[in-house]
């Protein structure tokens, strides 16, 4: 059953006579047309019992056309698009609708509301469970990804040099990346040294590579329109064993919650996997983040790993683990692979060599 | 007065207890504090009586606390952040409240429903309003993100070359701003060779450098919070003279509504002294966007220079013009400066020369 037809047919289950997809990245997923109208207005409108209507910028008219097999209409900037999407679209008689509640705006909302008389439900978790379950084409372009990012850290790895600084490596990555056809990193690459890496949200700046110190690698790439995401922490000359211990104990715990994978085990005991291992240790309040999140046509996407999660695992979802210790001007760990689920566990998208390893600057 | 002051102020005009600002951007314009929360909740509760309140991912408590001189709290993923923020917050008794509609989304707002009674009403204009006009520590800011965008043209320029592809030039350029500290590009970059240059939303591919045609870079940093934002179209070889006159007819209408901005017109009119030069020759059809954009800590903010638009422009107002001509199969043009409204006119951010240049490929 395509895609659209599951949406069609979940309406039809739930007495609706129609959803409006306002995330641009559903609208990819669901028709395979990419376009992000930034502040204009796009909307797919699925119906129940007639094509779908795909509703554009003008700008993005003749890309979408040509690509669509189903009726596309636009607005240009001075026209005002809830009266265009009011006189252009069929109407439907149900008084039950569905929209994206979690990636539709109240002001756009607030529009869509003028152009509609019936009551608008949720329609994100019914999104999300779709796109939790992946197909093998997108965990054949998840791991196409996953093998640039594995290129972005050896590129990351190679250029370590205690005379470079964070943004100078970070640049480097980001630069070999493109070099490759790589057009857009998934967020924002991490590169951080030393003290810097012990702030989970530290920010890469123009301080050198310490020496004697550990240094953490989070990035990833888009490919064909999906994410990869991973870390890798590394030593540079000879830290100190604390240090050592303390990466030594987050990859226990990254290990243990990968091994814990399978079909049937709850999101919460695959977090509780990893978290009990750092609590033994007593460095449970230096992992004050969820184990992991999914992934897929975004790099960050349902479900949580977390405490709390009954979500039941299946095969073909795709999730990051990545456990992180934190002890402020002392030392920051974190080691992550995304991956997906078989009948027999995780298999990870990335295989750079999780052991720590050590570099000379 | 502050601009926390003013917020308070306008809430006690309009006979509200609190604003609940949702928006990363405006907390930071707000308060100086810089997050993305990503899926997570951060919310800057504007008490018209008391001082404000920001709550945060449990991630970031460390640094909001150390920036911050009002209370601040936070949530680890496993908590509900609502209730957190019902059980955390002073209470109100005022029934009319304000947030931020246009950077809310509807399931966020319902989650800001379950924790306050009353009336909600949109803040967004508001903070439009006050983001509009900019403070000369801005435009000091704006300035030098202009001056970063000039050099990333340049470094454009120097790697003109018909062995090379749009894409070697973007990574040229990214890493040239990588190099010069510049972290984060304000949108993604584009160089646009020939036929893409025509479509006003293509994206940058593995397509070498055309010979006699023309080469569109459209680009922009962000520089200490605020954004750049500019587009240069040289010649590469010796495109023919149709392809010349299209590119100076896209100039004239560029410096025609540059030469006409000054405190008094309107955006309508603005964008209109820029259309009629390329209508009056006949090519209105292929100018198929609004004239410009407001720019600031977002490079696309409010307002949109375009037909309709009665705003009347007043000084420091920033915002761009970059009319475009995209006849597709054959050219493709667009030109743009943003920059500052003084008494006197329309000052540039960006001084790349703008007559058509030639380039040997």
């Amino acid at each position: 059953m395509s895609k659209l037809t599951q949406i069609q047919t979940y309406l039809n289950q739930e007495g609706a006579s129609l959803a409006v997809i306002s995330d641009p990245v559903t609208v990819n997923y669901l028709t395979g047309f990419v376009c992000d109208p930034h502040e204009r207005q796009m909307f797919l409108f699925v119906y129940a019992d007639r094509e779908p209507v795909l509703f554009v910028p003008a700008l993005e008219l003749a890309k979408a056309t040509s690509l669509l097999n189903f009726p596309v209409f636009g607005y240009v900037d001075s026209e005002n698009p809830w009266e265009k999407i009011k006189s252009g679209l069929p109407s439907t008689t149900g008084k039950k609708l569905f929209a994206e509640f979690d990636n539709l705006n109240v002001t756009k909302f607030q529009g869509l509301q003028t152009v509609f008389e019936g009551h608008f439900e949720n329609l994100t978790p019914f999104i999300q469970r779709m796109r939790l379950i992946k197909y093998q084409d997108e965990i054949d372009k998840m791991l196409i990804a996953g093998q640039y990012a594995d290129k972005a850290v050896q590129i990351g790895i190679d250029n370590i040099s205690l005379t470079r600084t964070e943004t100078d490596i970070l640049a480097k990555i980001e630069f070999g990346m493109k070099e490759q056809g790589i057009n857009k990193m998934s967020f924002e690459t991490m590169v951080l040294t030393g003290d810097n890496a012990a702030n989970p949200h530290g920010e890469p700046g123009v301080n050198r590579i310490e020496n004697n110190a550990l240094l953490l690698f989070d990035l990833g790439v888009m490919y064909e329109g999906y994410a990869s995401d991973m870390t890798r922490t590394v030593a540079v000359g000879q830290p100190d064993q604390f240090k050592q211990d303390i990466y030594n104990l987050c990859l226990e715990a990254q290990l243990t919650a990968q091994d814990f994978v399978k079909p049937g085990v709850s999101a919460s005991e695959v977090d509780h996997a990893a978290r009990q291992v750092i609590e033994k240790a007593g460095y449970g309040e230096y992992f004050n983040h969820r184990l992991g999140h999914g992934i897929g046509m975004d790099v960050h996407e349902y479900p949580s790993i977390m405490e709390g999660n009954d979500l039941v695992i299946e095969e073909g979802m795709c999730f990051s683990i990545e456990p992180g210790i934190y002890i402020p001007g002392k030392v920051g760990v974190r080691i992550e692979d995304c991956g997906y689920v078989t009948k027999d566990g995780f298999n990870a998208f990335t295989q750079t060599p999780k052991e720590l390893r050590f570099f000379e600057g």
